[in-house]
């Protein structure tokens, strides 16, 4: 490839991860799309091929090619560029599928400009494309593909994203049932208001998350593991969802819940033997319950999106 | 004094600390009660003299009678003790004046006894102080005076308890109109529902502020103290709020807002000369304003309740 041209591997994310409803996510490692971008002679953007999935080619209808139109609003110069993506990440699986393209898109675009923005910027324009997607220009899924590890939201007006650590043994486990939740749909069972009850115990969870991150406290990460607002509402609308929890905490989880809006669940655990246990626990149950299923088992992504030829 | 009489220093605390309602709080320093504490033959406790201000010397009346009654309760074992309050914490003044007198009571009474119980017990017996003064037996002042520096509650039910870092320039600065507003009182004006839209913005800012802690980011923590939920309403209740916030900011603090329930107004800020000059903002908005007042400034105290003789 020259130097107009990159390939990138673009990591599915977990957004949520219980106690972080909108504000926190996660990068995975192996789970991902690939995507090729290309300078050209003509202005703005053209999406040549999409594999795996079928989606609008149109930019403005497109996320990865509606987050790359507001970067190059922002830049102040000409450019170009057209895009190829293999999509390994289901639409609607709940691991952050149409934010790996946003993210990936203007990540790429901006390693073929020399780096003019700053990841928070890209964070702001891969939060357009994913507004094509749900309607809703949400940043917990695009914020971890682009800075990698887990990143917390702090505040969407301004947007300030921070870089959390991640502990060197943590896992994550992701299983998806085949079916499709929309994002969109998925964010109208929720109520506007929460009990102050409710809402001490969230960010008194998020607090103690954030500090075993820091202090690399596997016990205290999976004592944060508690969703008591948004999980009791939206898991029913996921097969299995109480046994696939109870099966994965028996297998020694530190923590299980809901990744993103759904129906994809997720899991924390300590070490890759027991992520291993977790797994076969999830596919057990899902087996016996006759739900198909994809599952992923991997190391939390510390780059975030990567650069597979350049 | 002997092995069997110890005189501790019991710090004011600052709880809530604007975007932790409930669950965080932090230890002062040179603002406190002393307190002496004595084995006796009899059994159980008694208050012998309080001297500064006019309490119940009733120990089940009495929040540091009540909090080793407790512990008394949970020991295996005879044990008596007698003990002298010197309170300079006023009693309403939202920095922790019932907690200091619950917290030292009891670790006091723990280091007598030759440390039986754990700092998280502790904390546990000294709630039950903090509930003969507020009827509520929260922990967010009792954990910062026994643990010292920053603490979270992450849990109640459980009791769990996280000691956090404290940036090595962090001072906090109060200041306390002369007025008294009950907690139990302001506990009345908090409604029991909040907006999720708010409820996410408050997670958001508490985890930024545990990770400024942890990575001593005085930019993040400035970013992520505010409160969108409780200030709007309690700061109603305390003359000349808006206008102590906007002249400390304006002198360099980082963040400003209510300590506890109230009325103290607390503000953090970097370095020492910083907080000196938000301490006389603050002095000359209240002297303008016909507002008697006192005024502390402190580092943050990372040893919390300290030993004065033994």
């Amino acid at each position: 490839m020259s130097k107009d041209e990159i390939k990138i591997f673009c990591p599915a994310t977990i957004a949520n991860v219980s106690c972080g409803f909108d504000v926190l996510g996660l990068a995975l490692d192996g789970v991902g799309d690939e995507m090729v971008v290309r300078k050209t002679d003509q202005r703005g953007v053209s999406i040549k091929k999409i594999t795996g999935q079928d989606l609008p080619l149109d930019p403005q209808k497109n996320v990865a090619g509606a987050a790359v139109l507001a970067l190059l609003d922002a830049y102040d110069g000409d450019a170009g560029f057209e895009i190829e993506i293999d999509k390994r990440i289901k639409p609607g699986s709940g691991i952050g599928s149409s934010a790996a393209s946003a993210a990936g898109a203007v990540w790429a675009v901006n390693q073929l400009l020399g780096n003019p923005f700053t990841k928070l910027q890209l964070v702001a324009f891969a939060m357009q494309g994913e507004k094509v997607a749900s309607g809703v220009a949400h940043a917990d899924n695009v914020a971890p593909a682009i800075y990698g590890g887990f990143t917390l939201v702090r505040s969407y007006h301004p947007l300030d994203v921070v870089a959390l650590p991640s502990p060197k043994e943590l896992y994550a486990i992701v299983i998806h049932p085949q079916i499709e939740i929309k994002t969109a749909d998925s964010r109208k069972v929720i109520k506007a208001n929460i009990s102050l009850e409710k809402g001490i115990k969230q960010w008194g969870n998020l607090a103690g998350l954030v500090a075993g991150l820091f202090t690399e406290d596997y016990d205290l990460i999976g004592r944060s593991l508690e969703d008591h607002i948004i999980e009791p509402i939206r898991s029913i609308l996921i097969p299995g969802f109480d046994d696939i929890k109870a099966a994965s905490m028996a297998a020694g989880a530190l923590g299980c819940g809901i990744s993103g809006s759904g129906p994809s669940i997720f899991a924390l655990s300590k070490r890759s033997d027991k992520a291993q246990n977790v797994a076969a626990a999830m596919k057990d149950t899902y087996q016996k319950l006759n739900v198909d299923f994809d599952v992923h088992v991997s190391k939390i992504n510390i780059e975030g999106i990567k650069v597979i030829k350049k």
